[in-house]
């Protein structure tokens, strides 16, 4: 596998990918959320797990072939990081 | 607190209200998803923790003052079941 992207940590075993995401108010959220879904759903790609409150976001990547992490993993969770606009 | 809504159980100090949504695939978990972030943007009401993966969601609502479930907190849980669309 290449090297982890900036900010994302492997965890597990399988191993997932893993990542929080810290906003600083809810509308950032939800159009982070929103971007991740239409990302997902351009792609097929899924996170594992999200899980949200008002101002965070934590993402779960799961290996795409279900037991070691790749470079398509990676590739996935680097275009996750570009669905962050900084206002 | 009036009664519990049927399937959410009382957690945690301060207690919360959790209740797990299971779906036939990911369309559904998606509207589900779409449909409860509109009624906390109508009622300015957010959960405290919402997760999710393709085909399941776990809503987490804490008390609305912090401290004790009332029943305002069981008539938000109310509006959540009934995003549900049997299909």
């Amino acid at each position: 596998m290449a090297e982890l992207p900036a900010g994302w940590e492997a965890r597990g075993k399988p191993p997932t990918l893993f990542r929080r995401f810290s906003f600083g108010a809810y509308g950032e959220t939800r159009a982070f959320l929103d971007a991740l879904a239409a990302l997902s759903e351009e792609t097929g790609v899924h996170p594992q797990n999200i899980n949200f409150g008002t101002t965070y976001v934590n993402v779960t990547l799961e290996a795409a072939d279900g037991e070691t992490l790749s470079d398509a993993d990676t590739v996935f969770a680097r275009r996750v990081d570009a669905l962050i606009v900084r206002s």
